[in-house]
């Protein structure tokens, strides 16, 4: 059977508590710490760290490593806030431009998640403390195009299909560049998003941003509560794992995405006055999950899996046919994606906030849609939910020092 | 001499450094501590704890009490998050449904600030960890009126004078009550806000929203830093101190609001396009004080008194005629106000970032006014600020066990 629990919390984290647990978890320790908090112990065998780690500096700062493997900020533990920038290139920015560009965000980037000043910084002072900053790039069809041509173009690269569901507005979707950058520190985190835009101003312009904001982990829990209360991001791959890399990792090209991933990026608004109106229990059953502990019905303990099967006194199924685990359920390591959501809270009307649901998969067409698909069919939580905007991005792996996210797309086609 | 220094940081604050000095910093404490980390011992006499005081619960969560004789959020120190919400009354909404109104929102307050849910909560899944949660109120001259007639409505609750800065937009000013909540945890607060919304619906609908944001103090350092990178909120009365007490609490009536305060709420924006092609000399002159440790131009560290007589070889004054801690300086206690600004980013265009600059007095028309008409006339840093929101708002004193928030206007005229 499958492992059912999923993201790992770190002793240190259970030890501090609260907002040091936060910027304390480390994906893939061992399960016992989720039951008892005073274990102790390496982590498993088949859990090294994710890459990159989160670390102490000696001043007691997190920092996130920029070079790695793999890009930051996928497999971090989420930061408390997080910025979503999708930027157009302008017309004139061409294939020798977009060299220029991305090996100057990739230096402002290596210097402030060390928290030191991006070159020529014009608020040095903000930079630090990093508080587990990360800047993590995207790329959409149109900058790829532009490097390497229509054939370097993976085929998922694209708006994803329409679904029923969606309401999308303007001004949500799309994009050429994606800057993803996340922080404990809202501070250091505007500080660093201005920085990247200033320096990708002679090459593209902002198309949107949107900020979205977590609970650092409870004690004892995986999942973090979101606006309807929920527990969310129980199931899950671990990173670290065998099943992650396989879900995660590109591994059917293109070559220039090797140890890359892909990012569906979606605003999905939360209908809270309808929320409200709706008994708890029809509530639990809309999602398969108790709200106090997200646990699910069928189980008494977040990590207990759900028993799709079981069906109560009057011979219904315990978990409903339709309810949101059921329709998103996939076993299959290689078809499962990798969530890790943010709350978003903006504008002025307060009774309208939602989630930015995020999802990281090798390939989005054999992952992501077909599971979307199914939700969008046959789930009870669209009662409340409505996509109001989608985007689709490439990211590249990590890079070495001296080197710069996405160096080799230019190593590719045309 | 005037103390110089202004808002102490506790012990607690030192020793954990980073987030949890954010939590732990309670008002008044020893200035030693803000040069030596390893001093301790007790308060000095003339600084008791701000009431209402900071403290961890038994699971080690950060609560502060909202009955007292002041409301909470005004020597509190300053959370990482903060939501500004202003209500305007409906119609229909008289005096015996305000004081419903108040009854309501106060028990909510007082439920949520323990992490408790509101009665009836519909989520009450988020309300813990409170993680120093507050719910302060204020009064707009409509609420006052309504409630006991125009002669209960101090001279000074009123728009502000329009002052040559100003470029108000419509959406950011004013309202009849106001909400000003905050917390170190996003989702709390966004919580929070949706109750004490959801019960003010039979009474008010929402005017305007502001979210803001704040560094947690930096070990040894007073103030905080603001998006032009300065050190912002050094000198400050500090609570709990008798000229504390003379500067911010009523003490010439009206009756109603004894131990109570004013609120003057400032939405101001600021130019980072302009400010990033000033020169760091020209920066530091249009505030009078170092970008890089916040201390005056004339001293060496942040708590350094500034010597605003003082000449440089050439003459010239060392600290600018026009700079803003000249202009803004107050010498007589009565006469100082108490700022504890919040960071905005919101809105799509981040390179438009600004200040929630929210001030608390005895009086705004003895106190801030003055202060705001000589900064508009003269102060360097105008070049590159533009106020576009105003509010003012009475604040009234905190209630007891059984009790609410504005009781006491309920014995008031009419
Ligand atoms: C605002 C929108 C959404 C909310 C509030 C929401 C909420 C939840 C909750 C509470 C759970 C159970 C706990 C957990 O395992 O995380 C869950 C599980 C899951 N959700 Fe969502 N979800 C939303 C949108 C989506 C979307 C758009 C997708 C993908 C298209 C998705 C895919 C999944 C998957 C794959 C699981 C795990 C199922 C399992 O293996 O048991 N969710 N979601
Ligand atoms: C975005 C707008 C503003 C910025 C960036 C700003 C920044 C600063 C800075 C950096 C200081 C020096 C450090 C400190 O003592 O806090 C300061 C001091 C001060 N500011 Fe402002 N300020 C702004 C608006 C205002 C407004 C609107 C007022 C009142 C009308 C005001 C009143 C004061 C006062 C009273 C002081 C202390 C002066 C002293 O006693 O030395 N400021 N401000």
């Amino acid at each position: 059977m499958r492992r059912p629990a999923d993201r790992g919390v770190s002793r240190r984290g259970f030890l501090m508590g609260g907002a040091a647990a936060g910027v304390g978890a480390v994906g893939g320790m061992s399960l016992s710490l989720l039951t008892d908090p005073h274990a102790s112990g390496p982590a498993p065998a088949d859990a090294p760290p994710p890459t990159p780690p989160t670390a102490a500096t000696p001043e007691g700062r997190r920092r996130v490593a920029f070079h790695g493997r793999h890009q930051p900020g996928i497999t971090t533990p989420p930061q408390a806030a997080i910025t979503y920038v999708a930027l157009d290139l302008d017309e004139t920015t061409d294939r020798a431009a977009l060299r220029q560009l991305l090996q100057l965000l990739s230096d402002d980037a290596e210097r402030l998640m060390r928290g030191e000043p991006a070159l020529a910084d014009l608020e040095p002072e903000l930079a630090a403390p990093e508080a587990s900053l990360t800047v993590t790039f995207g790329f959409g069809p149109e900058l790829v195009r532009r490097v390497a041509g229509d054939s370097a173009v993976p085929g998922w690269l694209r708006p994803l299909p329409r679904f029923a569901i969606d309401r999308l507005e303007p001004g949500w979707s799309g994009g050429d560049l994606l800057l993803q950058v996340g922080s404990d520190d809202s501070l250091t985190l505007a500080h660093a998003v201005r920085v990247l835009l200033r320096d990708s101003r002679a090459f593209a312009r902002p198309r949107w941003t949107q900020h979205g904001f977590r609970r650092p982990p409870t004690t004892g829990m995986i999942g973090t509560r979101n606006h309807f209360g929920q527990v969310d991001g129980t199931s899950n791959p671990v990173p670290g794992t065998a099943d992650f890399d396989a879900a995660v990792w590109t591994h059917d090209g293109p070559g220039w995405l090797a140890d890359g991933t892909s990012l569906v990026l979606r605003r999905i608004r939360m209908d809270m006055d309808g929320w409200d109106k709706t008994d708890r229990h029809s509530r639990e059953q809309s999602v398969g999950r108790s709200l106090a502990t997200g646990a699910p019905l069928t189980g008494a303990t977040e990590i207990d899996d759900p028993d799709l099967d079981a069906v109560g006194p009057t011979g219904f199924p315990v978990i409903h046919d339709l309810a949101h685990v059921r329709s998103a359920r996939v076993n299959a390591a290689e078809r499962r994606i990798f969530r890790r959501a943010y709350n978003y809270a903006e504008g002025p009307d307060s009774s309208s906030p939602g989630q930015l649901f995020a999802s990281y998969q090798a390939d989005v067409d054999r992952q992501f849609v077909p599971i979307q698909e199914r939700l969008s069919a046959a789930d009870l939580l669209n009662q409340w939910t409505t996509p109001v905007g989608s985007g689709v991005y490439a990211l590249p792996g990590g890079c070495r020092p001296g080197s710069y996210v996405g160096e080799p797309l230019f190593a590719t086609g045309v």
